[in-house]
Order: structure tokens, then sequence, then C-alpha cells
């Protein structure tokens, strides 16, 4: 007889005769070939079966048989008993996975948010955590979680999440995404944002769920997790409360010592700054033995011990305030108020006694302007240098006096007063309209910050700098000092300054057009202000122009009530929502009301402002006085273009608003030749007179223009929309207008903000760019060409960041070009930005990050001093003399910001600085990939191909290969 | 019939009539419920036979056969050919899991590192990255994963690291140190740490693999990677031509492109800089024109200038400097350097013209000292500033006329010497020994930077301060600067600073004892100054000490020996190297060596470095002619104890090793009174006569003492150790002097450094603390206990830090104490402080953290504008009025720095602050058990127990009701 090894596939088959089976399975334990074929056999018969059978087409989500996915088990059960086993196998799906998947079993469970998964959300107390390290891992039963890989995909994510381990968040979101969306999931998706850190992206998806579901248990939970993690306590204690009121056993109990201790902490920490702060103010007149404990360490604190001294009657009274002098110099460190409390101390009090009177009596009720100028003649002769300097501060004074301030304070030698005066030299250059010197100005002063005791002033300083960056639009910069005054702010306990600093981080949000956590910010701010009309006539205007900005007119018009219900004057801001709601759902009093508004605002106007102020009256009356409305704009625009108003961004607001106006009044009346011309003007640049489409919308209109390959003019405006346009564009444009630029060779792009740079506005098969220049192109500098290619670069990869670092990247150089290349730990920002001067070509290679935060996307380097990022105020500020054609290749390179009055994204910034092209994708980009395609598209414009139909015809032609992916398409040019 | 439902159990089993089993059949599908029981019933079946099976005991690796964990399956199985399937099944182990869990049959791999999995390391190339988020993630094959962790645990790790998934690189590290220890085993270890962002600990273990197995290709591979991501591009390409040289297919032409690639970026940036450097020397007497293009991108640049204009002989060519001045101005943004070129071209060349000559001829040669002064007066004669401060500072006078040096450089308005003049202070200020300050100037400069075009100036202050730091063991802010500067050096493609900070990074690695990483900065210092015998010299000595420490005596008489090969005398450090080398493996030429090392340092030695040279000498003639040994070991001491020493550290190490080499000379010698003695004077207070362990180790000697109850004196040396002590000191007192101490009813513990304050030394049921306190015990405060409890801090968690939110803390406070407490935002250092500096009772509770970096640990509280660190320094600055007793809860609160002169903890600081007692734990620790523990503990001492003996006591009674983790016996207490 042969060896045994050759039955081996008789046996696997059941062909093997009963005694030459049972010799075959005696041999088969002593031979590991045996073993070896039997095994590779049987894989090899069921995987011949499985795929027979799911060439029978099945639908997605039936069960799936249990025993089509064990190969090696079907294949054992066919060998020994194949038509029991099917009968029998095929019922005995169990309904819930083999092992405790949920760790529902446990006495304690580990993760504080709760699941949208039934299996897993089951209440016990929250496990020990350790004091330092992560602890100990889960085990992972893969045999279970393949079971829900099969049986239950939410199952599957559930399980990831429930052992509170961020780095299987990114698992449990891959597999939620996949299904569809429903508010368990959608909840659970917010659990893993929450463990990834990343709570203003979960509190926006569950805002979404509670918006339709407001009593949704878990949504309602996480939320409040998501705004604990932000911290806003009154916000997430609120909704903890919520939860509470569902009376689920367990979890009700938990949310309410969870709102419990959030309040409580919330208010006795407030309390306890009122308590000093009444104690400060009453300093002006009392001894300080009235202080609270622990009242030197407020650092509003100093504040109110330079009033008191300056109010002080007599000697004892100042050598009372020594012991507190002592306090606040042991935080400063030095010896400054030890100093400043004896010399006061030793004034002429017969002279000082009246100025110090007078000084307290006027702490609390400023004089008139006049009485003003006279004390501080007065003072000015007396030698009471320190209650000039008070008098000056307290009255607003300081600004219009500011070189006799800046002076007085230097004189003290107290940082404190050197920090002040550097605040209002600010305030003074920003009302000159000098915005970027008091951003110097403020940046300069917190270079000698932090300085302990001087928090107070400090604080100022942060805030200030998040204004003026965010009337810049300079999210980013406003956000940082926003955020890190607000953590000082509240480190500190300076309860007032932590509200403006909330306040700051509402309105940061907003510009980023970040609904759902604006709202949560401005919630805060109303829920510590409860009462207060100031502050709730403001976050109801807001909320207002938020929900309108969703085209949520309804709720729109509720918050705007709300806000005339506090019978205070809209703002500017406000009244422009008014004139917006007012077009939508009219009330009877809203003429009054904005009038009213702008009475009482323009006093204070300045030249922008009164531009937007004519323009809300022209964008009020235009929807029932057409004549009166138009020519308001008209004569808004006519404001706004006033020489020297070119950088005001009231004014370019005025000016943008009021040509949206016009348009789509235009555009309503069907006079698509006059559009074209306010399109025209509006750019200050004659578009092409062929091949073009022009797009603006506003709210729930939408105005598209086409000139045909002759010149032919369609239009289409519709007013209809109730849902902002989505982030991609794709059936935005009709086939109508479609049909007239297939003729064309390639199709200029006018879109107004927050339009332009969107991905999907033309099919791939079109050359299309975007118009983004609004000044003449300039002249391409003569000479050999010079191309910078950034590549290579040694970019700090910090582990929580899900970077990868790149491959090597060959640069694709003509043969005529002179070659500069930069890479490595130098290809710093700065570095760049001068090798980018006089390129001619440039290719920047790295990766390119959205921040979430700002909306804008920026590139990162190398890190230098100044840090690793390009971002857009760097690249504006450039001057790229050669005029270059500039490739990014890196991902979210064209993402661009919400905005209105002007786009702004990196193509743009680098339009602006010279460029005469620019290449970027809106999405993320693969390396490789890019590389052949960016290097062929360049190749193509070698050779002599316009940009837009190198890139059109290189795209094409990888969709063509079927090697393109989706970010092929939104490779945007702009030119 | 009753119910066919009632027939579950008889189907399950099989012992139901074929006709009755045929209806139970078709009864099924309709009948969720006994679908259901019937799965139960099969699993607990199951089950129970799992049970009997795993009570024969097999021995673990044995291959388990598949049946037995597939309940289902095997039930089914079972059910339908019992016999059939045991014998076909058990045999049918497949050897390879079903899926490409490797990700091996794909044409490009994920992971750029290699692992030891064989079935994971096979080469293709590098796929794709996204430039920009993270790109998809890879699906887990779970069915693949369960035959995994049942058939092979290491390649599941394998499965998670392919994949390139840092989040699941946790998943991998845990299952693989569940495995023993093996080179492949730890290769993959530290492929898990690469992905984790951590090259520094990836490159220790792969340092222990190679030490056994230095060809072993993975493991050679992956430390070329962690050597990359350090930034050590020369040892990286080394390292990866090592992995060329063993000629794998494709990893061995891979590793040659990236050798190539590292090496030749280096080595251009280095030619580069050569080649401005040349330049910019030659510029003393040659004119701009030969200068190479972007030279005044490089820091250094300025300097060069600055020397060109003194130098300049004549207006015109002080003019052509202009060029050049302007492009550095526009560097800086401003016109400093402009206007300094037309003063200049202004000057009276026919006074000046001679003393640039000089000048230039100077710079090249400083003249003699006097020479200098007579220079130095005639310029102060002439008016040419810009020649008398370049004179002063090239030839290192400025500290010598600092005041002058001072006045000047701050009437020339240039921050360039602003800075400069700042970083002379502090060289000042060190000389004269008060490091202290040095420090603060240096640190006020730093504010100024960065300043752009001053990116020189600013780098040495990130030099100086960490050297300073570094001498103060502050390892954490030494690092910081170090690497800092280091980075920006690289940025700026400052060649020569560069090395220059990084050797300041091989010194801090090396004073926290990180032997690898500091082999690592020293072989890449070696790389760059290949060839040149001072790098050699200082760099060989290093690794001979490195050597000596870890007790590798043959290794560091190999690296002393090349060391002397230079034929340069060694450094102090080097000759104490040397002595210690000498007592283990003597050279001939080693007293000679050590003589003229001495010698030629002695000239420039400080009081304290005097006191170590006299050590020196003592340490080595004490294993030979041992009077002469201890005289000198004396005089030593006597040097080092000199008043106004004693902050200096140099004099405290002389003190501290002096009386280590005393203290085991007397233990050789068995004279364990003299040993005793030896301890009570150096610590300059009288231990305890009874009950007290004394313990000092040194290299390969011990030496213990132990006092019993009755005051008898028992002692223990050995000299055979040849592999350091471990953390954990479980074992090392001999049971004949534990006999003595489990007398006592508590034992007092000391011990030198580097053993203070580690866990083990004695068993838990003994009642033991450390003795930390170097002076008598401060009075305890009269008046009513104050007891704060700083709790529920609000960390700022970042997403990629393992800490999680701590479980709510209940403090424990007595009936009588007054209660203060600190939580939420304001907790922060600054607070804490604060508050701490009149408790009697202190409680911290938070997350406490070692910095793998600086080898100490921290205590991590809310954040302040400083930081939300509270490390040793400012707990050593802290003044405890109440001499409080401390409660540390927080994990590793009680880690010790490695260090030898004096121990460097949070409780040694606390105790050094004015602590009466601290308790602290060495490891990790759980909140919820550590709130009932430490309260209890705090509870037993108000009843009056002396805190030893409530530790203990507390502590039994944990682990005799096994509650009791690990972690209960490394809570230590400090005295």
């Amino acid at each position: 007889m042969a060896s045994p090894c050759e039955n081996v596939e008789l046996f696997v088959d059941g062909e093997l005769a009963p005694e030459d089976a049972e010799s075959f399975r005696q041999h088969l334990p002593d031979c590991m070939r045996c073993q070896r074929e039997v095994a590779d056999l049987m894989q090899l018969r069921l995987l011949s079966r499985r795929h027979a059978e799911f060439a029978e087409a099945e639908p997605p989500r039936a069960p799936v048989p249990l025993f089509r996915r064990r190969p090696f088990m079907l294949g054992v059960a066919a060998l020994a008993a194949a038509l029991l086993v099917m009968v029998g196998v095929r019922l005995l799906r169990p309904s819930a996975p083999s092992h405790d998947v949920w760790l529902a079993q446990r006495p304690q469970r580990l993760l504080e948010a709760r699941l949208g998964h039934p299996g897993a959300d089951i209440h016990r107390p929250l496990a020990a955590k350790m004091m330092g390290g992560g602890g100990p891992l889960e085990d992972l039963p893969f045999d279970a979680l393949a079971w829900l890989e099969r049986e239950d995909a939410h199952g599957l994510a559930a399980a990831f999440l429930v052992r509170d381990d961020p780095g299987l968040a990114d698992q449990a979101l891959r597999k939620l995404e996949k299904l569809r969306r429903s508010p368990e999931l959608d909840n659970d998706r917010a659990v893993a944002l929450l463990l990834k850190g990343r709570p203003d992206e979960a509190l926006r998806l569950l805002d979404a769920v509670l918006r339709e579901h407001p009593r949704h248990a878990q949504a309602l939970w996480n939320r409040a997790l998501a705004l604990r993690e932000l911290g806003l306590s009154l916000m997430a204690a609120r909704t903890f409360s919520e939860v509470t009121a569902l009376r689920e056993p367990g979890w009700s109990e938990e949310a309410r010592q969870k709102a419990e201790a959030l309040r409580r902490t919330t208010f006795e920490r407030r309390d306890r700054w009122m308590a000093a702060f009444q104690s400060g103010l009453a300093l002006l007149e009392a001894p300080p033995a009235i202080l609270p404990e622990g009242f030197s360490q407020l650092p509003i604190a100093r504040l109110f011990f330079y009033n008191a001294i300056r109010a002080a009657p007599n000697r004892e009274r100042v050598l009372e305030l020594l012991p507190l002098a002592r306090e606040l110099d042991a935080r400063a460190g030095n010896g400054v108020l030890e100093g400043y409390v004896r010399r006061v101390a030793e004034a002429d009090f017969s002279r000082r006694a009246p100025l110090a009177r007078h000084y307290a009596a006027h702490v609390r009720e400023h004089p008139p302007r006049e009485e003003q100028e006279r004390i501080i003649k007065a003072l000015l002769q007396s030698r009471e240098d320190d209650i000039l300097l008070g008098s000056l501060a307290t009255w607003d004074a300081s600004t219009r006096h500011l070189e006799l301030y800046t002076a007085k304070a230097a004189a003290t030698g107290d940082l404190w007063f050197q920090l002040h005066a550097a605040q209002e030299r600010a305030k003074a250059e920003l009302a000159a309209g000098d915005t970027e010197r008091a951003i110097r100005t403020l940046l300069d002063a917190r270079k000698l910050c932090p300085a302990r005791g001087m928090e107070y002033r400090c604080l100022f300083l942060e805030r200030d700098l998040s204004h003026l960056y965010n009337q810049r639009y300079m999210a980013e910069a406003a956000l940082a000092h926003a955020k890190k005054g607000w953590s000082d702010a509240r480190a500190a306990n300076e309860w007032n300054l932590e509200g403006d600093l909330l306040w700051m981080l509402s309105q940061v949000s907003r510009i980023v057009n970040d609904a759902s956590l604006t709202r949560a910010y401005l919630g805060e701010y109303l829920e510590r202000g409860r009462g207060n009309p100031v502050d709730e006539h403001r976050v109801h205007q807001h909320l207002a122009s938020m929900a309108f900005q969703e085209l949520r007119v309804d709720e729109a018009r509720r918050e705007m009530d709300a806000a005339l219900a506090t019978g205070l004057p809209l703002t500017s801001a406000g009244a422009l929502v008014l004139a917006d709601i007012s077009r939508l759902k009219r009330a009877p009093g809203d003429e009054a009301h904005l009038k009213r508004a702008l009475d009482a605002a323009r006093p204070s106007l300045s030249a922008g402002g009164r531009a937007v102020a004519t323009h809300i009256l022209g964008r009020f009356y235009i929807e029932q006085d057409a004549g009166r409305g138009r020519d308001l704009l008209w004569r808004a625009i006519q404001e706004a273009e006033v020489p020297g108003l070119e950088e005001d961004s009231l004014a370019r607001r005025a000016r943008a608003y009021s040509y949206t106006s016009l348009l789509h009044d235009a555009g309503r009346r069907g006079d698509f030749k006059e559009a074209l011309e306010l399109f025209s003007r509006e750019r200050g640049l004659k578009p092409p007179g062929q091949c073009l489409l022009a797009i603006s919308a506003d709210s729930e209109r939408t105005l598209l223009l086409a000139l045909s390959p002759s010149g032919e003019l369609l239009g289409h405006f519709d007013e209809s929309r109730r849902h902002p346009l989505p982030e991609r564009l794709d059936g935005v444009v009709p086939e109508k207008l479609l049909a007239v630029l297939r003729g064309c060779s390639r199709v200029e792009v006018l879109a107004r903000p927050p339009l332009h740079g969107r991905a999907g506005l033309l099919p791939p098969e079109l050359a299309w760019s975007y118009l983004t220049r609004t000044t003449p192109p300039p002249a391409q500098r003569t000479g050999p060409a010079v191309h910078l290619v950034v590549s290579d670069v040694a970019v700090e990869l910090s582990p929580d960041s899900p970077l990868k670092r790149l491959n090597a990247w060959t640069p694709g150089f003509g043969p005529d070009e002179q070659r500069v290349t930069l890479s490595g730990t130098e290809a710093t920002p700065h570095r760049v930005l001068a090798a980018m001067k006089d390129a001619t070509e440039i290719d920047l290679v790295t990766h390119g990050i959205i921040s979430g935060h700002a909306n804008t996307s920026f590139l990162l380097l190398a890190p230098g001093p100044e840090g690793a990022e390009l971002r857009v105020p760097q690249v504006r500020g450039a001057s790229l003399r050669g005029a270059p054609f500039v490739v990014l290749a890196a991902c979210h390179a064209a993402h661009t910001a919400y905005s209105f009055d002007s786009p702004f994204s990196l193509p743009v910034s680098f339009i602006e600085a010279g460029a005469r092209g620019v290449l970027a994708a809106t999405v993320e980009i693969p390396d490789l990939e890019a590389e052949s395609f960016f290097n062929a598209v360049r190749e193509r414009i070698r050779s002599g191909a316009p940009p837009a139909i190198a890139l059109r015809d290189e795209r094409v032609r990888w969709l063509g290969q079927k090697q393109g992916a989706a970010w092929l398409e939104s490779v945007l040019l702009f030119e």
C-alpha cells in the first residue's frame, strides 16, 4: 500500500472506505505533513463553498448564518454529519454574545459616559481610577467581538467604548461610521469623541440628537459631560438636572449629585469673589479689618488696595493698610507696595486729605468731563501723583491724557501701572483705527506676563488681545488669548473677568461658525448672569443671529423677541439680524426697533460703523420700498468706500453686504444683466466676457449667472432654500446653466463668500478655476524659472496626533528650472517665507491641518523659534515677487473658513501675496499619489497647457484609469 | 403531549427519540425561547466539560486543541457525531491563522518598523501616507485574532502593530507584557513604544537586546528608527548601515537608502555651515563679495558682520557691508545695523584705522592680559565704542569689566549686546558661586527671546541655562532648555551650537541615569566630531563612567583606556571614575594618570572642586595605603565643610563620596561601630540608639547596620555584587539583621542615597519609616490643628495622556480640626503652596507623574499662569510653618531620583520645607482604595498611634482582608 499521506484528499472529502479512514486516523497524530494538508484542504473546500454562496446575492442586513463564517469548524461538521448539523446549527444563532462584552456584569462601570447601545447602558458606580498612570487595560474578548461584528455592529463599537480606553475610540468611530445614522449611534460617536478629548465635536453631535429628541437620556448625559469638559459648569449642571428629571434608577441620582457638585463649587467661587469685591469697595471708607480671609489672593485685591491708599484721609488709615501691602508684596515677590505705603504715610495730610476725600467721592460717581479736567490740573500742581494716576484711570481719562499717564505710570516703577498704561495706549490706538498697532502694543506688554501679583492686569491684556484678533478674523490667535485668559481667570477666581473672557470665547466660536459651541458659551454666560437684562439682551441677540444663519426662522424670531423684551435697544449687530428676520417673518414693531437701535448707536459709531448702519436700513427697506432700499444700499457702499477705510472691517462688511442685497434684489427681478454688472463693480475688475460662472448665496437666496462661449448671459435665482448650503456644492448649478458652460474650453468661476473655494461646484470633466484675484495679474518676471520645492520637512509629530511621517518626495523639476530645495529641520515657516520671495514656481509638500477651533487650515512645517505653522496671515504678509504658480501638496490646503465678506484661505492668501495661481485640495490626499498627480500637472503646464486644462486633463486621465479617489475632484485651482 | 419546549434538555443531550427529536427540530425555528435555551444549555454542557478537562494539568505551551475553545460549535459537533469529531478535530489545528492578520499579502507595508514575529517581518515598500489626517484604519479580523490569542499571543501583538495605529499600541504592549522575555518580544515592545512616540524608551529596550544579540536585524532597524526620531541622524545612519551589512533582501536596500539620505542631509547642512563660517572669518580681511548665497540666514552671520565693521580699515570697506547690514536688518525687522554702518562710515579713519587693524589682528590671536588692559584703556579714550565692545567680548574681558561692558552695550540700543551682556553677567555671577542669581539673570534676558535676528544670542542663553540647571540637578528645567536650544539650532542650522546643545542633552540624560539615551547622544556627538581628540577624550571618559556605574568593569576599563589614549589629561570627573575602576581593575599607569589629571585641573578649581580632587586621591589610595587614603578623605571632608560651601554642589559631592569611601572601608574591616559613628557624623544628628537600620551601597559594595531593641549592634558587609541594585529592595537586608529588628515596635531606617526612599527594604509586618530629617524636628505648633485637603483638582487632561478624571474625594477630617479645602480650577501650584504655609495636616490628592526624562515625580495640579506642576524645587522653597504631617495621595509621589549625594524626591523636599512626616507611595495607586486607606491611617494617627505604627497596622489589616494590592507595600513613611 502506498503512503497513507496519499489519502488525505479522499479522507477530507469523506470518500475513504471506513477501514481506510480508520487507519488514516491512526496515522494522523504522528504525521505533521498530513495534519497540515488536512487543514489546508478543508480550508480550500470551505472557501469554494463560500464563494458559491456569496454569489447568491443576499440582503446586506439579513442574519448571516453562523456556519458560513467558521470555515474550520464547519469543515469538521460537514465531515461528520453534514445534514444534521446543517439543520441544527442554522437555528442556533444565540441572541447575545457569549461573553460579557459590555462589562455589564461588573459591579462598577469603567466609562463615565453613557452609551446608546442598550446592552451597555446599565448603571453602576464608577470604578476606581489610578492616581497617575492609566491603569490596566481590559482584555478584548475576540471571539465575542467576532460575533458582534457579524450580528451587532453597534454592539461592537459599544464594546470598544465601555473599556474607557482612548486607544480604542478610533476603532469604535470607524465601526460607527459605517452604520446608518440614528440618535443612539450619534450618541455613541459623541462618546468616542469625548474619549478622544474632543468635547466640542461631541457637543455638536449631541446637540443634533437632542434637537430631534430633547429627552434622549444618553445624549443629555453625555452633553453634560461634554459641557463639563469644556469648563461650562453651570450648563453642565443644568443638563445633568434634565437627566435627573427623567427618573432613571441610578443615573438620576448620579446626575443629581453631579449637578449639585458643579453648582456648589461654582457658586461657592462666585460668592467668595462677591464678598471680596464688596469688601474691596468698602475699603474706600472702612479700615482693612473688614477684609475676608484670603482677600489678598484675589488678583483684583491690588486694585482695591491702590484705591484705599488714595482715599485714605490720614496717616493712620494709610498705615493700617501696611499688612495688606506686605501680603500683596509677598505675592509679587518684591517690596513695591510697602515702599508706597511708607511714602504716602509721610505725606502732608493737611494738603493731601482733601484730595483723598475728593478721590473717594469720585471713584463712585465720575464728575462731568470739565470738572475732571479741572481736578486733573489741580492734582498736577499738587505732588500727589498717585491720586492723579488713580483719577485718570478711574475716569477713563488716561487715553485722553495718554502721554501724561504713561510718564506718571513709568515713574512709579510699579509694573502694574506700566501694564495698565500699555492697555490704555492700545485702546487709544484702536480708537484711532490702528488695530495692528494696538495689537503690537498689547503683545509687547504681554511679554512681561505672567508676572506674580499682576494677574489682574495680565488678564486684561488677554481679553483685549482676543477682542482685537477677533475683529480681524484671526480666530486662532483670538482663541489662544481667550483660552489663556479664561483659564487664568478661573485659576485666580477672578469672577468678573472670567465672564468677560467667556464672552470672548463665545465670540470666537461665533466667527468660526461653530453654532453648538457658541450656544454653549452663551448659555453659560446667561446662567452666570441670570436676571441681568443687559446680559440677557446681548445673549438673545446673538442666539437670534445664529438661528437665522441656520435658517431656523421661527427660532430666530423667538430669540429676537426675547432680546427686545428686555426693553434695551438692539446693538448694530442685532439690528442687522432683525432686518434679515423681518424679511422672512416680520413683526409690526420691527421698523421702530430698528430705528431706535440705530439712533441709540449712532453717536458712538465709527465711519465704518455708520456705513453698516446705513446698510441695515437699506437691507430692511428694500423688501418693502425697493427704491428707498436701493438708494440706502448705494449710500452705504459710498460710505464704505471712503479712502482710509480700506482695512476697516466694518466698512468692508457694509460694502459686501450691500452688494449682496443689491445682487439678490436684481436676481429676484430677473435682471441678470444688472446682476452681472454688480458682480463686476464689487470686484473692481472686469470679469471675462465669456465662459464665466458667477454665484452668490445669502441665507435662503441663491443667484447664479453663466456666460456662454459666445458671451450669452443665462441666470438663475432661487429663494426657497430652508437649509444652509452644504460644504460640497455638487448639484447647485442647474443643468440649464451647465449646458451652456459645457461648450467652454475652460470656465472661470466668480464665487462670492462663503462659497469661494468649495469643491464640487462644476463637474470633473470641465476645466475650471476660481477667479480669486481682485487686482490685475502680476507681470510674470522674465528670466529663468526658479523652482522652490519644500519637502521632506522635519515635522514634529506628537504621539497624540494621527499624523504619520510622509514618504520621501521626489521633486519634479523642469529642465530649464533653477532648482531650490528646502527640507528637514530647516524648513521652518520663517525660512520658507524667505525662500518663496523670488521663486517663480513653488511646491510646498507637507501636512496640512484644519484647526477645528478656528475653521482654517494651515501647513505644518519644521518648528522654528516662532512656531511650526504657516498660516494665512503670514502668507498674506509675504511678498511673492516672482508671481509664482504654487502647488500646495498637503491635505485641506484649500479649506476656506466661513466668512461673509471676504474669502479666508491659504490659496487666497497666496494670490493676495502675488501668486499667479494656486493648486490645492479641500480634503485629505495620500502622499505617493499626490506626488505623481501634482508632478504630472506641473509637467503639463510646462508643456504649455493652461493650468485649468492641465488639471482637468490629468484628473480625467486618473478617473479614467480608476486610480482616482474622491480627493481628485477636490483639487482646486485658484487664479 | 406537553409543550415541545420541555424537551430542550433531552434534545441537547441527544436523549430524545428520533421522531421526537425531528418534531422538536420542526418546532425550533418558530420558538425563540427554545433557541435560547438550547444555546444556553450547550454552553453549560461545554463549560462543565472544559472544567473537567482543565483539571488534568497540561503544560502551558502545549498545543491546545481547537475544539476546547469553541463552545457552540463543539456543542453542535458533539451533538452530531461526537466520536468521529473527537478524533478528527483534535488533530486539525491549523498552523496559521485563517486571515491575512499581519497584512503580509499586501504589496505595501503600513509599518515602518520591523517586527520580531516572523509572520510580520516581510519586506515591501512603505504605503502612502495621508498628508494631513490619519487616514483610514484597518479592519481588525476578530476571528483570526481570537485564534491568535489561543495559539500565538506574540502573533496577536504583531497583528496589532502591523496596522501602524498608535491606538492599538497599548493593546499590543499589554499582550507582550504577559509573555516571557525574548529578543523578539522585546523588539516588538520597542515597536509599540515607537508607535506611542516614546523613542527613548524603545531605545532602552533595543539596546538591551543588541547587547546580547548585536546582529539582531529587527532590533538594529528599530534602533535606527528610534535614533532618527530622537533627531540623532548620524547614529541612525550608522545603525541602518549595520542593517545593510546583514544583506537581507529588501531591508538591506531600504536601510542603505535611509542611511544615505540621513548622512547626505546632515553633512550637507554641516558643509553649508562650514562654508559660511569660513567666509565669515575671511570677512575680517576680504570684502563681502566672497559671501555664499544665504549667508545672512545663519544666526552667526551677525557676529561676523560686527567683526567685519570693526576691522574695516576704511570708509569704503564699511560701506561695502551695507547690503549685508540691510539683509540682517530685514531679518530683525528694524534698521539698527544700517544706522551703525552709516555712523561708522562717518568716522575719522585717520584715527580709527589703526584701532581697526589692531582689532582684526587680535581677534585671531588674543594679546596677553596686560596688553589687553592697555588697549582697553586706549579704546576708552578714543570714541570707537564699537571696537571697545568687540575687544572686550572677543577676549572674554567682558566679565572682568562687566559694568563697563554693560553700559556700553546698553548704549548701542542693539538687543544683541543687551543679550550678550546678560550672558556675561551670568558668567560672572556663576564664577562668584551664585548659581541662582546667574539663572535669574539668564531667565530675565531670555524673556526677550525669541527675537528675530538674535537667534545666535538666544541659543547661548538656552545653552547656559541648561548647563546651570544641570549643575543644580534640576533635570527637567535643564532638559527643557537644552531641547529648545537644540531644536532652534537645528532649525537655524547653527552647527556648532547644535553640537554644544547636543552635549548638554547628553549631560542631562547622564544625571537622570538614562544610560541608553546618554550613549546615543554621546555617540552622535562623537560621529559629528570624528577624529577630534578633544571630543573623543570627553566622550570616552563619560562612557567609562557610565559603564562603571552599571558595574560593567571591563567595558569601563576599555573606555577609560580609549580616553587616556588621546593623550589628554583626564578631567576631575574622569579621574574620579579612574579611581573607581582602579579598585576593581587596576592598570599600571593609573596613579600617574590620576596625578596628572589633578595637577592639570588644580589651577582652575573652585574650593568645592579642590575638595573633590582631594577626595579622588583619597578614594584611590585607600585601596592600597589605607592610612594615607583615610587621611585624604578626612581632609576632603574638612575642605568641603568650610563655611560658605553649604550650597556648593561639588563640595557636597566631595563630602558625601568621602563618607561613602570611609564607611565601606570600615565595613570591610568589620568595624561596624566605627561605621555607625560615621553614619552619625555624616548626618550631623545623632540617630536613635536602638531599633535602627542603617544602609549604604556603593557600586559593588553594600553595608548594613542594625541596632536591636536593647541597642546591640549587628553589621553586614558585602562587596561581591556585579549588578546594580534593583529598584525594590526586597531581600537586601539579611535575615540575621531582620531577626534583630523584628523585636522592635518600630524601626527607623537611615538609608544613604541612592537607596533612600525605595520600597521593600523591610517586610510589611514591621512598622518602619525612613529617617529623612537632618535637622532636629520642628516644634509642632500649638493651637488647633489646621487640616488642608487639596482634592477634586481641575487637572487638564490632554487626550494623549493616559490619565483619567479621578472620582470625587471625601476628605477625612478630625472633629477638632479647622477644615481648609482647595479644589477645582483654583488648586494651582501657587495657591496650594500658599495654603500649605500654616497647615498642620495636609492631604494632597491628585495625579502624580514620573517625568521619564527627568526621573523625578511631580504632582499635577490645576493650571495656573506658571504651570500646573508641583515639583521638588517649589516644595523645597516653601516654608511649612505648621510642621505638618503630609499625605501625598498620588501615584509615584515617593519616587526618588537617582542621585549619589542627597536624596531628591517630593517627600524629602516636604521634610526639608518643615514637614514633620510624609506618607507617599512609590508606585501607582487607585483612588477609591487610597481614599479609605489614607483616611484610615489618618484616623489611627489622630487616635494617638505613631505614624509608622498606624501605617503598619492599617497595611496589615488590608493585607489580612486580601484587599491589598501590591501598592500597599510601597506606601512609605518619611520622618
